[in-house]
């Protein structure tokens, strides 16, 4: 698969909006901030939830939103997804009927930014996930992902105030979604992984946000055996990292990481010294939960 | 009322873990990440939803998610709140039954950290409210509010990942708290508020999450008319909060803001030249949505 199949679209005029207002000084400005807008999502006639998203790649959102959930399985074969723009609506048909209602009874609103849903089943089919125990990740592709990843033109760099999660192969970025939720960027790259049959194999998963308990299931679920953020850890994402055999890399920003679970896949082949420190422009929007996710 | 009346508590060790690992380097380390635990909250006996939560102020998160889902009328007489940990459960009983089952039915979410679910009739409420029209914010008092609050003790400089709100009068921040859900922050402001009868006049909100439609939507709920934040801005969070008339300011870094909505409530009294970059250490653990949220 070809570096960057999948990237942003900063100059899709969907994506935007310039908005004026003014600066410390008083002085108007404009400036651009992501289009924030509602997606209701049905499965088979039934609608299943609302969820607030950029708007691009609402079909791999539904499938994938659906597949992390546990509402369709992988062997479901789906038969159509139709979006409707107007009715700001998604449908899923499969061939046969999914066995989801029951789910929809219990569910668990999360930590994570958005759509942030954890059905009962979801914690079973966890503890049955094997990771694979061969995957490795050398500290120069990290190095390299980094680089590669916050300097490639985006929404984030472009907006603001965005998510952006990247399915990366060794020291290549592959697939490239950003969204308002960090949960939507995740879902996307599953959908898009399902529909164009890509496998979890040798994988690895970089996201922006936070490594929160749902960041690390849908890691996992999607059968990748490691993850890497910008940003910080809660307790009980490492505590279900561990559970896994998943690793969790986090605080990766230039040439800083620490990893608190499965440490054993690391191998150090660069030099932290010699790793670049991060341009300035890369961090110029001062606009994503920055300080506090 | 006093300054920091309610503060972080990075000292209570129930909201920190310690956790091994390695660094850059291969060096083993130990950092402190924070708890993010469930609980259940339900009103009168019925489940409504369970949230994950750093964990204080249990009280408090469950009466603010209720009012900021307008499940609780502000009229409603609380009779008792009971905090079960061992359960990880918390109960709101009110003295006659509330009208939220109807609104179990319709609901969307949001695009923002956790919880983030709106109801139907909450748009509706939204356009009926008037925010104090009178209201002001000087350049000065922003510029001294942003720097207690990232200096003062938090779990965010002792342990990352995590948001924090802040009611604050005029240059006196009044009430910080903090979650590893945004959502969960401003509604344990919100139930506070509440639960000791603190009026929103005069006040103004401080966050360190992005401007959504869903923070918007909570801050106009809560009567407040000014709306600040360290990170940026989606598209229909500005949106709404020009139909609101509410102050909206974000990017709010060392000298540097910009003002989108609501821009005639401010007072240029500070010169921006004179004002005081940020310390390094409040960005020390790289460890929130840093560069994407």
């Amino acid at each position: 698969m070809e570096e960057f199949a999948v990237r942003p679209d900063p100059a899709d005029p969907r994506l935007t909006e310039r908005v004026a207002g003014i600066d410390q000084a008083g002085q108007p400005i404009e400036t651009a901030v992501p289009v924030e807008r509602p997606l209701t999502l049905f499965l088979n006639g039934r609608e299943i939830v609302t969820m607030m998203t950029v708007g691009d790649y609402p079909d791999c959102l539904a499938v994938g939103y659906l597949l992390n959930q546990n509402m369709l399985r992988p062997d479901d074969r789906i038969t159509a997804i139709e979006v409707d723009e107007e009715a700001e609506a998604v449908i899923v048909r499969t061939e046969r009927q999914t066995d989801f209602e029951g789910k929809l009874k219990k569910k668990t609103l999360t930590s994570g930014c958005a759509q942030g849903t954890v059905f009962g089943d979801v914690m079973e089919k966890f503890d049955t996930i094997a990771l694979d125990p061969e995957a490795v990740i050398h500290t120069s592709w990290l190095y390299a992902l980094s680089k590669k990843i916050n300097t490639t033109p985006s929404l984030y760099l472009e907006a603001g105030a965005i998510h952006g999660c990247v399915l990366c192969e060794r020291d290549r970025p592959l697939i490239y979604m950003e969204d308002v939720g960090r949960h939507n960027a995740i879902d996307k790259i599953a959908g898009y992984m399902h529909l164009k049959a890509i496998s979890p194999a040798g994988k690895l998963f970089y996201t922006t946000g936070r490594l929160t308990s749902e960041m690390v299931i849908k890691t996992v679920q999607m059968g990748i055996p490691i993850l890497v953020s910008r940003s910080g850890f809660t307790a009980w994402g490492v505590a279900l990292a561990r559970r896994a055999n998943l690793t969790l890399i986090g605080r990766a920003k230039g040439k800083r990481f620490i990893a608190l679970a499965g440490a054993e896949r690391l191998r150090f082949d660069a030099d932290p010294a010699a790793a670049d420190d991060e341009p300035r422009r890369v961090q110029r929007k001062a606009s994503l939960d920055e300080d506090a996710a």
